[in-house]
């Protein structure tokens, strides 16, 4: 993902959480002798690790559970009323799942906008995860409840901006325009402005939401958050499925991103984002699977074959979203749309060493032809048996280290037993 | 996959080749007791074995050579130079790669139409899988190599048709409308009467295609081939992504499967079938991954999840094409679009034993909501643990037990070398 050296074969160092050097063909004497321990990658192809820049880990305990259905009789018939009764608890546990989930398909950064926010904190501090966390607020209540949240929001990203070596970072987020009133979407404005924050938030995912926008507030949602100001942050805006050429244009201006959610968005019925036409605006797009409960798992080499995949389909031109493009997508653009360009999402000296390796002597991934086209549109997250994050190893050979998968397996499904009632 | 009984925690016995008996609850003691052996599945989940309904296995050997690529480009450029220069030996390494992925994601029966058949068969005979073949006939040629071509497919098809136990069956196959000659193609109809065999060809899949037949002919190619006799025969059409309503209702009439290969026709951007609209018709819709060099891998998982994902998107409608449906037509439907309803692509009491095992005590599983739900949107694969074909078992553990995985691999890389020359 490093444009200077695309791929190679070679030898890489890490020194503490960073990697300090790499190179083409055999490790030199004096890195081998220096070495405190020499890692063998025959048979692995090492890459950095992928960044999932949209999603809300607490609903993987959801997943499966109602499929099939238009979207508001999904989330209000079953989604919110089960939402409704997740404890911290839950959250942790769900958050735990996704988090075993994630490290297991080769995620090392995720994005996360859920409430009860410090329970993910506290999965993301002990699963050795990176990740950008955000407490998404929903302000159709009462003016008291609103202030709770908003403080609660400010809270949380005073307590865990930069907690664990810097592992974790917060972003602030009204959860959509459809879901905050402007003056609402004001607040978090201000408040991101004070803690020097960047924002989060859904938008223009359906089109009834983009309908609603402009009947309540008479512009469509690119204008209405430019107009309150929300681009005066960096902003990462998840789904942007339905635009127009001027609120393409308008986001390149104001330098905000996309989490492009390919799976979720069909899944849902949503539509199919112009993903190539944003990209040609330079739009900075990325991958987020949004949560297993519309998706239905959290494997981003799927949204990566898919967004390859998708819209040459959708388009009629199989040029757009080439292979290398599409892994950038996955990494590097991920990293770069939540404020950790040049930290994580390529292999390069100096960044943090978040990389994973991916066992390659299988039918799928021959012959030798080329690897970059098989990590786009022929791997799997389960052919990565190797993760490392901030330098530490997460996963060996297929084996969560820092995370007890049957007691999250089972603590999970007792939080859904309770949750069904 | 049983309407009757679609779901079920239980046993199932298996006796010689077909499936003897099954039950819910645990297995009678007198199962048990006249077993010669008896497997736990704790665990696992069984469903019948995948059917892969259009496919051109040996190219495999092209997978990942060229992406991203107009669909003229790709296959004048790229491909047809290269699988010029195939060999038989070609075929069979290639055919064996494509063998050993697929039965290690779960595919038990898949349909291969290329050149060299006998080199196929051979793989098919060898690795215990279920196959439908045929000799795909290019016929832009002079009429000495079209008779010689037809001949070869006739021979192919009396040598071939019912052997290895009935594991085999054959199919006769002009390429496509636009690559036969009307009355070539006519002589393949009067071929499939004689040997009473089905047929299968390409059809529809691009703008192009069904412009230039309109162009050549006067007709758009769904009323070509009924005009040309072939729907006489049962008929198995790839592809057919460009469709009217009335080439629908025709194909419905005339009881013509559908083989849609949805990954392939995004990644060529042929273009989103009418997949809704044709099962609306009644048409027999199955799922194929053509072949790995436009897919680029052989995981009908991803098809089934795709078949279910893309098509809600593409309609704004999410109740279309259930996770039920999905794996229907990964299955049953598949058996029914090439003659072999009731024989697989079914766990029920007299069919062929063609089942597979996936391990299920996995994050992308839990919680244990609706495991046709996770089936359809979040398997893989890779979650393949155990295949049995025809009662026997062909992969143990993700271990294939018929075929030499690593001899496979090297002998792949070695042909794909030599190709590449």
């Amino acid at each position: 993902m490093d444009e200077e050296r695309p791929k190679f074969q070679g030898w890489m160092a890490v020194e503490g959480s960073r990697i300090d050097s790499l190179g083409e063909g055999n490790a030199p004497e004096e890195e081998l002798k220096r070495a405190a321990e020499v890692m063998d990658g025959s048979g692995l192809l090492f890459m950095p690790g992928l960044v999932n820049t949209h999603g809300h880990a607490a609903m993987s305990l959801l997943r499966g559970l109602a499929d099939d259905l238009a979207l508001q009789d999904w989330l209000q018939n079953h989604m919110w009323p089960m939402e409704a009764k997740f404890t911290g608890d839950d959250v942790y546990w769900g958050s735990a799942l996704a988090a075993a989930e994630m490290i297991k398909s080769g995620t090392t950064t995720f994005v996360d906008m859920y409430d009860h926010m410090h329970r993910v904190a506290e999965v993301t501090q002990s699963s050795g995860l990176r990740a950008s966390l955000t407490r998404g607020v929903i302000g159709l209540c009462p003016e008291e409840v609103q202030k709770a949240k908003l403080a609660d929001a400010i809270q949380f990203a005073r307590d865990w901006h930069g907690a664990s070596d810097g592992r974790i970072s917060v972003m602030i987020s009204p959860h959509a325009p459809y879901t905050c009133p402007p003056d609402f979407i004001v607040k978090f404005v201000e408040a991101a402005h004070e803690l020097d924050l960047p924002m989060h938030t859904h938008m223009s995912e359906t089109i009834a939401e983009v309908e609603q926008n402009v009947r309540d507030y008479g512009y469509r949602p690119v204008e209405h958050l430019d107009r309150l100001g929300m681009f005066t942050r960096p902003t990462l805006v998840a789904h942007a499925v339905h635009l127009t050429d001027e609120e393409i244009s308008l986001l390149a201006e104001r330098g905000v991103a996309v989490s492009h959610n390919p799976v979720s968005n069909l899944k849902l019925a949503s539509g199919v984002a112009r993903v190539p036409d944003l990209m040609k605006a330079g739009v900075t797009v990325s991958l987020g699977t949004d949560s297993a409960a519309s998706n239905n798992n959290l494997d981003l080499f799927q949204e990566i074959s898919m967004a390859a995949l998708l819209h040459k389909g959708v388009s009629g031109d199989p040029t757009v979203i080439p292979a290398t493009e599409a892994l950038r997508m996955g990494t590097v653009y991920g990293a770069r749309s939540i404020g950790l360009d040049g930290v994580t999402g390529q292999l390069k000296a100096g960044l943090k060493a978040d990389f994973i390796a991916l066992s390659i002597d299988k039918p799928h991934f021959a012959p030798r032809t080329d690897y970059v086209s098989h990590l786009a549109y022929a791997a799997r997250g389960s052919d990565v048996a190797h993760v490392w994050v901030d330098g530490k190893q997460l996963l060996r050979n297929g084996k969560l280290l820092t995370l007890d998968e049957d007691k999250i397996l089972a603590e999970a499904e007792r939080c859904f037993e309770r949750l069904r009632g």
